[in-house]
């Protein structure tokens, strides 16, 4: 079987573990307080155009999102989000899990996006009353980018909710599990630099792009780095032998590594979606990076499934369904073609 | 001021009150392990017609929400109510502060309810797929009877949401917080027997029908009556003198006083409406028990503020809100009558 | 029988009873912000001789001490009491309910009272290592006044723990669930503007002195005062009637009721603990409050159990037990009376 | 620098290195569904004689801990163990976090270890009450093997605590976070299958032995493991390349490797702690298991520390300290022949 499913489903770049390989026995301590993470760091920094950002290394995205909401909002305080956004709808409840309320909003164009007018009216909705201390207090605005369905917010949409939410006194975290696939793709106007301009924390995500496993946590807003070590602890998401997560960010931000196998990953992806469009396929969503949402009738779901793993997104009517469709920067160009033509030869009969 | 607002801006019933007086001074146990709350049990399992349910007085409704749900659910499982529930839009993130998600549901015909249908789709969204533990599990199904919007469920529907329940594997439960202007209302043909046969759980409330505090929870699945009273105590909701809650239930559920007092209740709010629509204002929606929800001219609710205290719900258009006004078990038929009266002459400018 | 086990088996003192008749039928609006919680509130701020202070009111002693340690600490923070404190041993855990550690500390003379010195090791033991973040960060201190075991801390042990606290960045909060009984009693040098003075929270309790129930919560650090209604809310702890809250407190609080009832008490108290030890049986600890702790033989426990409820403490050995014997602003003088007759005659066999 | 201050300063076993590299680019479905956790599994089954027991892989300890305990307990129930246990004293609160109380004993004989005796009599003074709904619930008891100090329950000791547990209807779980350790001794006579038999869940420690990382989480009592991927999921615990986990496993239960490569750690932490003895200096606790804890002069570990990375366990006298030392899978002998001879080259002086 050939697996299109999702960006995980291969180890990690050669070059990561050719490192882990090497440092192996090197003796290091733990927690993530070795040279391998201060290396990493330096580089992030670096990226981020800010020597005064915190960065913190955990393990996975919903443990990334989770700590950094526990950490940021008081009991009473929710995030704000798609209705479509992993908060919501991949994390098991891991944020209500710590207390908080994740508060819906639908994305005006069905492509996963949110913008600086909808998180204005939830404000308005929530204080402008004087009993507004009986419904959640939004204090947050996640976002991911790329999000769920591919799409990438443009610089300009990142600075009006950026502004918007300075205004109103709201955190504004960006969820950056796919960050690299949004970086290396070709219509992309957003840096790593502005990220860290616009953002009061992003995460850089390792665990789809290279790493066996592993997120950076950027904190810019001072606020929010207070004892934030505590918070990584106390959710069981300190990894004991915290050089691992060093060393695979050390490689990734050397040279260049991390966007650039990312771009093959979205050309891959990019190959696949043109392909699919050719031969009249609909696609729930356009997207410009490596996840993309073909519509196709079940029946040839049906034959692909024989050879190839996929990853049902959801019933478009009697007869078809959304699929997603993953590159990675691991996936083979080969498994690419083979499925374009089979996809073809299908789609001929 | 006139306060047609809520239904909790008066004391109790003079009854209610007569009895306090009277008991002041008798020592009892604390804790609601006393005779008034033993006597009041008596008659709340006589109403249910079934003598093994369990009964606890709790002092108000979020806490009751909260205590029955942190009760009832694992710490993966959420709990499915209409988007405009008390639960999702008016308790702080009370449940999420649990620790769970509610998972919220569009009202198909915008008046506060939901169907069995709706459960069921909801359940196979969550559940037909082998990946199902990315997501909340849903659990529990709350309702309110009467709703948000003062409108009821018929003995069918919630027949229906019970059995698709019961097959499902979730609990129903009922928020009872406004029961008795449901029970006394015309239309209703659902009895608080009728609750104990269809339900998990149901709650009585107190506080807005003649109680100065107070909701009575009577749990129906023996799996729900384990341990109840530590986590009563954990939430902070153990009144340490309980009796003032079993005099309450005593009271009011002697002699068919909670839904005499009701009625009239019911009866001065079915008077406004009638007068409303008789003056041509539309509805947000129709409603047969004390909460009514009529949409007026801006310039016209900036004059009735100025005698009457209303509460406001939300914007219709940019010159109409819609406004709930209430009635009580307390509320003076003069104040009803007045109303109209100044309705009138404004609207006939 | 006669119940002398608690202070909570009454229901309220006589003029709060007639201020609620006499303003049961007035209209005010909801959750506290009526007319009679402003003037309770005029009156709090007036025996803390503090105009800046904030007043809430709740409805119990757990729920007052989650709510207000929900909203003072971060997650990884805990609160340090001391190891018979209520928090530790009879909340049911409803402070790590709200996910916070209790940090205990045994009393040094087994008088239910920790001291200054206590809590400046507790938190070089927490901070002076660099890997503290893999323990709970102290952040407040958590004393009652009296304690659980009715003693009082003095006015230079209050000072001595207040400024070791804001040595450290430390909150110190005050449980006063049976303040009055402190306030009135002959050794006490604390006031209640001592306690507005030292603290950075406080709570004055009626429940277990005068009122139906009802506890008024004083917060004096600014950093504490922010979205407070809302935890309040969110806890389930927010009053429907809050008038009623405020109502009792007024009362309390005018010319000087709250210290005159609870003087009675305590004088009853002691003169319950003069007889038992001139009887010749121990005390467990020498309470000059309300509540005292003899030790009798359980032999004579169980002739005394016929007649009187009493609160069993503990075991002492294999012929005697501890109890708690408590006085109320309601018990009747005569009671006690009758109680120190038939010890004598008990005695005498 | 030489770093015996733990055992997670290392990498890996070569052998785990070397499968990694080998299976890097197979490709495998995520969140530990695949032929690798598959085979783990197997091989961990066979260990436990028992073919019904789930087993699930985690990242880390705590996670470990605090997930197992989150998905056992109802929100008034807590889990017991000794006063220096980890639960206790270095996880930042975690188990407060998921809401619990860890309710603690001291160990008898100050060697970490607590018995069937201590949870005999802390459940008495929980249940035998009326008011027992006042304090936690205890309904977990939680050991390590070997503890934090390094020694050994016998089997015997184990037996009592299980039946106890299940006599008392408590939860009875074993942290294994250093159990290749404990089962790889001299004096040890548990073996996992004894571990599968006697509790009813316990987990296998990989971090600190062999793997890069990873905990088996072993499930035996088929209440505990319903649903147990959700609660996973939900804490953030849910390794999205789950195959990392079940390669490591199926590494280190192939051909006896876990306990090999403890063993050689054991014997030279015994080398040291005989070492130690001969020159004179005392134990804090005498462990047969890689830490050990000796007592030196201030003086001479401010030498020691000058080469020498150790751990700071607590402060003797004022001249003294108790330190910990411990050795890993992959301490190299001559790191431990080098301290001994500078150690005896400082006691000489």
């Amino acid at each position: 079987m050939i697996n299109l499913s999702c960006d995980y489903c291969e180890g990690c770049h050669e070059k990561i573990l050719q490192r882990l390989v090497e440092t192996n026995m090197v003796q290091a301590p733990g927690y993530s307080v070795d040279d391998y993470c201060a290396s990493a760091t330096r580089l992030i920094r670096k990226a981020c155009e800010d020597d005064s950002v915190a960065v913190h290394y955990l393990v996975g995205g919903t443990q990334t999102n989770l700590v950094m909401i526990a950490a940021a909002l008081r009991p009473h305080q929710g995030v704000v989000g798609a209705t479509t956004c992993h908060l919501n709808v991949h994390e098991t409840g891991a944020i209500e899990g710590t207390g908080h309320k994740v508060i819906t909003l639908p994305s005006p164009n069905n492509d996963g996006k949110i913008t600086a007018a909808q998180v204005e009216e939830v404000i308005s909705l929530h204080r402008n009353d004087e009993g507004f201390f009986h419904a959640v207090q939004p204090k947050m605005v996640y976002i991911s980018q790329p999000t769920e369905l591919g799409t990438l917010y443009t610089k300009e949409e990142l600075t009006s909710l950026s502004e918007t939410c300075r205004r109103l006194g709201l955190y504004f975290y960006v969820d950056g599990a796919r960050l690299g696939y949004g970086l290396a793709c070709e219509e992309n106007d957003v840096s790593i630099a502005d990220l860290a301009h616009l953002t009061d924390a992003f995460y850089i995500g390792g665990t789809k792009i290279g790493a066996l496993f592993g997120e950076a946590l950027v904190i810019v807003n001072p606020e929010l780095k207070e004892d934030f070590r505590y918070i990584i602890k106390q959710r069981g998401a300190l990894l004991a032998k915290g050089r691992l997560l060093g060393i695979q960010f050390e490689t990734l931000f050397q040279d260049g590594l991390y966007v650039e196998i990312a771009k093959t990953a979205d050309q891959l992806a990019q190959r696949l979606q043109q392909t699919i469009e050719e031969l009249g396929f609909p696609l729930m969503v356009k997207s410009p990076t490596n996840q993309i949402f073909p519509i196709f009738p079940d029946e040839l779901l049906e034959k692909l499934g024989e050879k190839y793993v996929y990853s049902y997104q959801c019933r478009i009517d009697e007869t078809h369904s959304a699929v997603r469709l993953c590159t990675s920067w691991g996936t083979r160009p080969e498994f690419v073609d083979e499925f374009c033509r089979d996809l073809r030869a299908l789609a001929a009969r």
